[in-house]
């Protein structure tokens, strides 16, 4: 199995290793006898090009200049992105997935891979993304990269040779982004009108409500592991993403439908980021093509980020579509990674 | 009448005058024949305490120093905005209004005005306003301040020394309001995922789907017209803001009851940024009191900008209220500005 991380995410999904010893994003649902069987399943997870997790990227040295490429870095897609990462499963002698599984982004990155080559993957699952960004969505990602690129320390995306870099920008998105990763009645329950650290208010411009705090931290504790780059570029990817809207995408789904792929896409309740109306417009599009596909909205108290929470229905849909006997692709027996 | 003009509202609410020319903020609701009809009212609109468009704020030369107050400036509550206006209203002669009206933080100072000092309200018009901001309504405005704050220009409140503003800061403040203040249907109506000036994307970093360029526009023109000073002072002023909670509320609700002040609260049905729920529990409190009430939620699709628009159905509500019969206050007959 693949699994495709989302925008903000690294190779490091399950397992708690590193140094300091951290947790996997996605490790309460990869490992033995979880909805991603490592008992079964040999899983696999790489860092997207254009991140800053280890992949090439606009923070990686441009041979030709010998400084860090910046904004001459090309714009990526989706595709870009998939085609990396079929490159390395090649490269690992496997011609044929059980699964290429992922959420938000990597949810996008999993469509794409099935639709562009099918014949890869038997299943594919799609957690709370979207194969076309509304209005809305396009709009919080311009903003915060309006922070970034107009943040001084910014310098037209030169500031790794500066050794100033545009945190005040990249810390205002992250707390915007955030803002849109829970719902509001679970920031509600979480923090309501809560003080920080005192039952009365300060009165004053510091943090003093409880929301103010964890925006806070989520935007500081960004700035050591992320780059403001890599934001830019792979929000972007996420804007222009429109796989349906493809010449070929009739061809592609198509071929979808004689390689036997199955689709797994699922939404949650409260998601407002990509809400159920997105997968709703995946799950159609398949479907009209004729390729199998099971649509699931879960309720779930906590918004977006609910794809990297255990939420129980959740994972019980994903181990049960995972787990169960793969459909015969046209024309030849399945053969999968297990 | 008092209008009770919006965050970033002015005096200026109807009528077309200035230099250049430009129309009222509230000009379609305002005038003769309107729903405010100033055939048969006399209207008053005043600047906000705080604000930066004529009465005294955190840009004003504080006498003490001769410099700009900055942050020095005293904390504003809503009841600090409305104390300003009641001297007003005193000054013009004024003991009893016939009506206090607002949309947003207007509704919020009018709901303010009619349970601090009721026997000066016959009837109070709160629109699309709130009285408790939720966690995440906080966290917009969390977010928009730090955006301000963290600009290396606003200097700790000392930029109108240096003649640097924090334009960056106050411009991606702006547009992510601007994101608030529209419903998701709308930016999809109005924007859809159109390209600016041309059928194809120029795929880049720079403006390219229309509500880019939207966007960058709101926070541009917003710049000339705005302090970042006072955005800081006045949308604080909405977070604390929570006068069900203060500790003469049920007294203060007594006496609306006995002065025969009568209450409008009509929301929007897209409005996310002060949703239905928030004019429900308004008028729930109202009503609990004993206080006459009328909620209407009206049919809109242009989300919180709704209260500036003229959609049919609020205007005939609005002004079917104005217009109707007041009731005789408790204890001496009814006395208005008409």
């Amino acid at each position: 199995m693949v699994v495709c991380h989302a925008l903000t995410g690294d190779a490091h999904a399950a397992g708690h290793h590193g140094e300091p010893a951290r947790r996997g994003w996605w490790d309460n649902i990869i490992g033995p006898g979880r909805p991603l069987d490592t008992d079964r399943f040999f899983v696999v997870c790489a860092n997207l090009l254009g991140g800053c997790q280890g992949t090439t990227g606009p923070s990686s040295t441009d041979p030709a200049t010998g400084r860090p490429y910046g904004l001459d870095f090309p714009l990526l897609s989706v595709s870009d992105l998939v085609a990396t990462h079929r490159r390395l499963v090649h490269h690992l002698g496997i011609d044929r997935l059980h699964a290429v599984v992922g959420g938000s982004l990597g949810g996008m990155q999993a469509l794409s891979w099935a639709l562009e080559a099918p014949q890869e993957v038997e299943t594919v699952v799609v957690v709370a993304a979207s194969s076309r960004l509304s209005a809305q969505n396009i709009a919080f990602s311009a903003v915060a990269r309006e922070a970034i690129m107009r943040d001084p320390n910014f310098a037209d995306g030169t500031y790794l040779q500066t050794g100033r870099s545009p945190d005040t920008g990249l810390a205002v998105a992250r707390m915007m982004a955030h803002i849109t990763y829970l719902s509001e009645a679970a920031m509600t329950a979480k923090f309501g009108r809560r003080f920080q650290g005192s039952d009365t208010p300060r009165f004053g411009f510091g943090v003093d409500f409880q929301v103010e705090s964890y925006l806070r931290h989520q935007g500081e504790s960004f700035l050591s592991r992320f780059d403001a780059l890599s934001y830019l570029y792979l929000s972007r990817a996420l804007d222009y993403y429109d796989p349906f809207a493809e010449p070929d995408a009739a061809h592609q789904l198509d071929r979808m439908v004689a390689a036997g792929t199955r689709a797994l896409v699922l939404s949650f309740d409260t998601d407002w980021r990509f809400d159920t109306r997105h997968s709703v417009r995946i799950a159609r599009r398949l479907e009209h093509a004729g390729v199998p596909v099971t649509f699931r909205e879960v309720a779930s108290d906590f918004g977006h980020d609910s794809f990297l929470l255990p939420v129980p229905e959740y994972h019980a849909i994903v181990a049960a579509f995972l787990g169960a006997p793969a459909l015969a692709p046209a024309g030849r027996p399945a053969r999968g990674t297990r």
